[in-house]
C-alpha cells in the first residue's frame, strides 16, 4: 500500500489529499454513459432476431479497451478553459456527452477502416468482422460466405456508431448557437476524415499519387482532423471561449495529430512487439504508404528495397531487412525529425496568453508525449 | 399541346386551373436543396485532393434519377394533416428539410447495400463502386484493387450521407420537443434497417433462419420503416398531428412497405425487363431468399427447384424453368395473396375519422398501387 500509493500515505495528510482531477471524474462519466448506450441497445436488439443482438454485443466489444484519447482532449479544453473566454460556459453534461460522441465517432471509423483493410484483429482481439466471421465458419459456412457476413456485420456496426454520434451532438442541451456550432464541428470531422481514409486507400491502390506531400496531408486528414483538432476545438466552445482560442487549438491539434501518426508509422515498423501488441510486419507487409516509405522512395535505396515493400509472404528476416534498408536510406532519421518539428511546432502555438498555463502545459506534455513513443 | 395538357387548355378557363400542389411544390423544394448540398459538398471536397472530389461527383451521380417515394411521403402527410391536430404546426421548411433527409438516409442505405451485395449497378449506370472500379481498371489496377477502391469508396460515400442526414434533422429550427421526437424517428429508422439489412445477409449466407416469418419480418424491418413508417410519421409530427394519428400511419407504413417490397419480389422473377429495367434473373441467381422462395421451400417441389437457385451460372433457360416451377408449386399465387391481403389491411386502417378524407385517399391510392404493378 505504501508502495503503491506514496503520494497519499507517506507526503499528504488527509486534509491534504489532491481534489480529484475534474477530466477523470468527466472520463467515468464518460465510459457509463457509453456502457448504458450499448447495454440500451442491446436490449433494443432482441426484438429483431438473435444475430442483431450478437451485432450489439460485438458492436459493444469492439468500443471497449480504447485510450480514450478523443474523450480525454475534449474535456481537457473543456476544463481548462471554462471560465476563461467571454462565452457562456455550457453544462459539464454536454462536455461529456460531446466527448462520447468523439469516441463513438472514432469506433464508427475504425470498424470501416478495418473492412477496407480487410483486418479482422483490433487490440489484440477480433474486432466486429472477425468475430461474426469465425462464428460463421465454426457454424460451416465457405470462406467467401464468412467473410461477407463478417464485412456486412462490421459496415453495418460502423453505420450504427456513426449515427450514434451525430445523435449525441444534435441532442446537446445547449444554446441554440453553441449546438450549430458543434454540429458543424463534427460534420467537418467527418468530412475531413473520409477525404483522408479515400486518400488512404488511394495510396494503397496506387489510384492517387504518393509524393511525400500526399502522404502528410492524407495523415492530417484521416488522423488529427477527427483525433485532436475537432475534440480541443469541441470542448473549447462548449468551455465559452473565445473564437481566436478555438482556432489556435485546431492548429495545434492538426500538428499533433501529424505527429502522433508519424510515431504510429515508425512503431510499426521499429516498433517493440511486445509492447506494442502490434507485429512489425504488418505495416510493410501490406504496403501501407507511410512517410518512411514515401521518403525511401525517393532515394537511390529504394529500388533494392521495392521488391520487398507489400509482399503477401513477407518473413521475419526480409522484414528486417526492409527496416534496416529504411534506415540506411534515411528514412528513419528523416521520420523521426520530421515528428519533433511538428511536436515543436505545437509546443511553439501554446506560447500565447491566449492559453490559461495549466493548460497550455497539459498540451505542451500531450505533444511531447509524440516523441519517442514505446506504444 | 392541347392533347398534351387537356385539363388546362380544354376544360378549364384561367380561373379555374387548379392552385399548384404544395407536395409537388415542395418536391421542387427538396430537389435544389439536395442539389445545392451536393454541389456546395463537391466544391468543398476540391482542398482534399481530385479523388475526393470525384467522389463527391460520384456521389450526386448516384443520388439522381429515384422516385423519390420517402420526400413525397413526408411532404404529402405533412400538407394532408397540417391544422388538423391539435398540436402546433412546424414551418413547411422543416418539412422540405426532413423529407431531404428520408432520401440522404435512402442514397446512403443503396450504397452500403450495393456494398453488401457486391453490385456495381443502380438504375441502370454504375453505382459508386462500380464507377470508381472501372476507372481503376481502366487506369491499369488489377481486379482486387479495382474493387477494394471501388467498395471503398462506395462504403466513404454511405457515411457521409448517413451523416448529413443525421445533420438535417439536427438542425431543423424547430421547437425542442418536435426535433427530439424526429431525431427519435430517424434513429429509429436507422437501428430498424439495420436490423433488416443483417437479417437479410444472415437469410443470404445461411446464417439465419429462413421461414417465411423471418423473412416478411425481415422485408418489414429493412424497407418498411425507413421507407414508409418513418416519412409518414414524420411528416405527421411537422403538422402537429395527434400521437394516435402518427401511430396509425406508422402501422399503415409497415403494412405497405411489406406489400411494396412483396411486389417487388414479383417483379424481379416476373417482371418485363423492358419495363423495370431490372433483369429476372438477378435476385434468383443471387439467391436472394424472398417470399417466393420461403414458400416455395415448404412444398414438395422444392427438391426440383434447389438445384437451380443461386447458381452463379443461371441461363435464360434455367431461370424461365425455375420462374414456372415456383409458379406450380403455388409460390407466385401465395405471394400475391400476401401482398393483396397486406394492401387490404392497410387501406383498412385508413378507414378512420382520425384522418382527413383527401389524405385517406392519397394514402389509399398509395396502397393500391402495390397490386400488380409492372415497374
Amino acid at each position: 500500500m505504501t508502495q503503491l500509493r506514496p503520494e497519499l500515505t507517506e507526503q499528504h495528510t488527509v486534509a491534504e489529499v489532491p481534489a480529484p482531477d475534474p477530466v477523470d471524474e468527466d472520463l467515468h462519466s464518460v465510459e457509463s454513459e457509453l456502457t448504458a448506450f450499448l447495454s440500451a441497445r442491446e436490449r433494443d436488439a432482441a426484438t429483431y432476431g438473435e444475430e442483431y443482438t450478437r451485432l450489439w454485443q460485438a458492436t459493444g466489444e469492439s468500443s471497449r479497451g480504447g485510450k480514450r484519447l478523443r474523450p480525454r482532449l475534449v474535456l481537457s479544453a473543456f476544463h481548462g478553459l471554462a471560465g476563461f473566454g467571454r462565452g457562456e460556459v455550457e453544462d459539464r453534461t454536454a462536455a461529456v456527452q460531446t466527448a462520447l460522441a468523439f469516441e463513438l465517432l472514432h469506433s464508427a471509423f475504425l470498424l470501416h477502416d478495418d473492412v477496407i483493410d480487410g483486418d479482422t484483429v483490433r487490440r489484440g482481439r477480433p474486432n466486429v468482422a472477425g468475430e461474426f466471421s469465425a462464428d460463421a465458419l465454426f457454424r460451416g459456412a465457405g470462406g467467401p460466405r464468412a467473410r461477407l457476413w463478417g464485412e456486412s456485420a462490421a459496415i453495418l456496426a460502423g453505420d450504427l456508431l456513426l449515427h450514434a454520434a451525430a445523435q449525441r451532438v444534435a441532442r446537446l442541451r445547449v444554446g441554440e448557437a453553441t449546438r450549430s456550432r458543434l454540429l458543424d464541428l463534427i460534420d467537418r470531422s467527418v468530412f475531413v476524415t473520409a477525404a483522408g481514409e479515400l486518400a488512404d486507400v488511394g495510396l494503397a491502390t496506387g489510384m492517387s499519387a504518393s509524393g511525400l506531400p500526399d502522404v502528410l496531408a492524407m495523415t492530417a486528414y484521416k488522423t488529427a482532423e477527427y483525433s485532436v483538432s475537432g475534440p480541443l476545438a469541441a470542448g473549447a466552445l462548449l468551455a465559452g471561449a473565445d473564437d481566436e482560442v478555438v482556432e489556435l487549438l485546431a492548429g495545434y491539434g492538426r500538428l499533433v495529430g501529424v505527429a502522433f501518426q508519424l510515431g504510429d508509422d515508425l512503431l510499426g515498423v521499429y516498433g517493440d512487439e511486445t509492447v506494442t501488441g502490434k507485429t512489425v510486419v504488418g505495416d510493410l507487409k501490406q504496403g501501407k504508404e507511410t512517410t518512411l516509405i514515401a521518403f525511401a522512395r525517393g532515394t537511390a535505396q529504394w529500388p533494392d528495397l521495392e521488391p520487398l515493400f507489400g509482399r503477401d509472404d513477407l518473413g521475419p528476416d526480409a522484414t528486417a531487412e526492409l527496416a534496416r534498408g529504411l534506415e540506411r536510406c534515411g528514412a528513419r532519421v528523416f521520420a523521426e525529425r520530421l515528428l519533433a518539428d511538428h511536436v515543436a511546432a505545437a509546443v511553439a502555438t501554446l506560447d500565447t496568453p491566449l492559453l490559461p498555463s495549466a493548460l497550455a502545459a497539459t498540451l505542451t506534455r500531450v505533444a511531447l508525449g509524440c516523441v519517442g513513443r514505446t506504444a
